[in-house]
């Protein structure tokens, strides 16, 4: 009886969490395990409309993760729904594709400056890791360079984990510093004749360090490396794709890769990711074979195409740095009022925001995002954050609300840092 | 204006066709490329509706592929496409999870017989790397045992093209023949102190061979060896799962498997793979990181759930198997009558028809095809095809009316081979 009595007391997301415990090794895996946000945030959500989620207790947030990327117009835009849809009541996956997938790979190369060719998958994994078998096709060459601490998928050869990977899964893998010429330098030395590819993300964007942009001479250097040595320049767009730039993100420092890997927010959260590559490597891209079973489903292509088109439409970018910057502005008004100094990082339309000085395990930002999150406000304090173009002026301005009673309670507490 | 008006005279197929030449390499890509079936199968297509297909010209097919295995109840199924419209129209990607992952986790559980947990993903191949590296995980050893020739997806590690792939990705695989009990000892011994895992199909179904189903024997003799050894025996499902046991394929021979990877057909076409586990693998889930952007979204996971209690409450696998034997009877009395010899082989829910003494490219087979198409009937000749719970004895009949025309046609082209 106690425990029936417990049991109708606590919440939904409580009752999930015991039930998941059971037939979910830990409750939950991945990066939208509840243990990787702080303790008290939601597991389990049921919707979301424009800037808005909702948990399965009914309570409601402006959403500042933006399902950690995919939705980049706001939740259930209905443009991109209604594409969506038109093709899923005719059929999912058929004996070969629709005609979505030539619609949207045209659009895409219309669209993103140095794709000459597209290819779609289904995971971001899918996209970095078919770029790195590309690039290894195209120049017969093994060695892949990328940046320390960098994310490029959960998979044996790139996983931020090493538990179950094998040594020789990364035996072809060498490291540089990013931003750091010299090191890239000292990488390639080492790659020498078996030099295949460099790998970048956007920007940095590793987890609990501040964002860093690349600078227009590291990225010219990788250029002018990959140029130098036949090798492939690849970037990966997964997380930042779109956001930035609708035709690459290394557009801000004008440097065009040979093959980029996108997903996330390709299709406004349907599941769709995409390998785009220049002239140069068309040939080894039709060489390897690569494949899924949903892989031809045309549904998310035709979410793809309406995504980008009404990106385009709307100047997405544009739209997002702006709300972006008017979050970021507010931000640190109300830090500097209340006593806290902030480090505000990477583009206004991925934010991180990290108090100064604060600890590995960024305790205080933590305690930040749990008042905000008290206050109606999804954040997060180690990784990036993502703006959408349902951020308007009044969402913003309405989260700064709630951002302000999260610095004015961190203050009364004596939390000051500044 | 010769060029327009042969433009304006092609088939809808052959305009698309032409277009992705221009942005997709080779025009297509995977197992879906038109490549793969006998030329004048089409490539393109708009829609499906039980057990039909229809090409973007307007061709409608009885399909023997269902999507290359994920449609399993027929094209959009109603009361799947119910539970997946349901949680679409709330929310795709959100930041977290939906309830929808606990129920369906639970379902898996109670059905699958080896299953004490589960967790959840895109692709048939991330569920098997994601078995091998918890296997890995769990036994702290690193050698994988596959049977020579069989497909377990499409990542450098296990892909059939060795295009883009080092000799690293595989340092750790090493093989035996399908069931040789003596081969698979030999691996073993080859292992040695480093074996983690034996990984097999549900049955042998290599691309153009004939099917062959586990032996007890050597079922048996797999399950030995990984208890004896500590390893893990794994089942790649992925294919064959949910068409001929709902508790899992190996219940056919009475063995239970450690890791199971499922994908295909578990949400009737919408996109979702599992791995499944027992007790003994949980801790080792639970350490290993695999992720994806889509992988929490709940639409699929009710698709999931919908399909599966579809199947358990019809009896899915008795209805395909009965449906598959018809198929197979009448082609068999079709073929003796024309004087073909056939070899039919595999499950019937899941069969490959070849012709006796046809050559390495299945050139009779695929004439017979080809006269199929014509008549209505989508069929492959080198890979095996899938039954649907949509193949009623009224469609199996109606294909069989067209089966019947295309062996007279081959008869009287003179190309009996009996």
């Amino acid at each position: 009886m106690a425990v029936a009595e417990t049991q109708s007391n606590i919440s939904r997301d409580q009752k999930l969490r015991q039930r998941a415990q059971r037939v979910i090794p830990g409750g939950m895996w991945g990066h939208q395990r509840a243990a990787a946000v702080p303790a008290g945030f939601p597991q389990f959500f049921d919707s979301g409309q424009g800037a808005t989620v909702r948990d399965v207790d009914g309570n409601e947030y402006i959403d500042f993760m933006c399902a950690w990327g995919p939705i980049i117009l706001g939740h259930q835009h209905p443009v991109v729904e209604a594409a969506a849809q038109a093709q899923a009541a005719l059929g999912l996956c058929l004996d070969g594709p629709t005609e979505h997938v030539v619609d949207l790979a045209e659009l895409v190369v219309e669209m993103i400056d140095h794709a000459q060719w597209a290819l779609f998958q289904k995971n971001g994994s899918d996209a970095m890791t078919g770029c790195v078998t590309i690039a290894r096709a195209g120049t017969g060459r093994r060695k892949v360079l990328v940046a320390h601490g960098a994310y490029h998928g959960a998979v044996p050869w790139c996983s931020p984990s090493l538990v179950g990977v094998t040594a020789e899964d990364r035996a072809h893998i060498l490291h540089f510093d990013w931003n750091d010429t010299d090191s890239l330098e000292t990488a390639i030395a080492q790659a020498g004749a078996d030099l295949a590819a460099i790998v970048v993300s956007a920007f940095r964007h590793d987890l609990g360090v501040a964002m860093e942009m690349p600078t227009p001479a590291f990225a010219q250097a990788a250029r002018a490396a990959c140029d130098a040595a036949g090798a492939a320049l690849i970037i990966d767009d997964v997380r930042a794709g779109f956001r930035l730039d609708l035709g690459g993100s290394w557009n801000l420092v004008g440097v065009q890769p040979d093959l980029s890997a996108w997903s996330k927010a390709i299709a406004n959260g349907h599941p769709l990711a995409m390998i785009t590559g220049n002239e140069r490597f068309r040939e080894a891209a039709r060489n390897v074979f690569v494949t899924g079973s949903f892989w031809y489903s045309g549904a998310p292509m035709a979410a793809a195409a309406a995504t980008l088109r009404e990106l385009r439409r709307i100047d997405g970018p544009a739209v997002m740095a702006r709300a972006g910057r008017r979050l970021r502005d507010g931000l640190a008004e109300q830090a500097a009022r209340h006593g806290f100094a902030l480090i505000q990082s990477g583009p206004p339309a991925m934010p991180l925001v990290q108090f100064a000085g604060d600890d590995a395990q960024a305790t205080l930002g933590e305690r930040f995002c749990i008042e905000a999150l008290r206050r109606g406000v999804y954040m997060h304090h180690r990784h990036n954050m993502f703006l959408s173009c349902a951020h308007t002026e009044a969402v913003i301005d309405a989260a700064l609300v709630a951002t302000e009673g999260a610095f004015a309670a961190l203050a009364a507490e004596g939390a000051a840092n500044a």
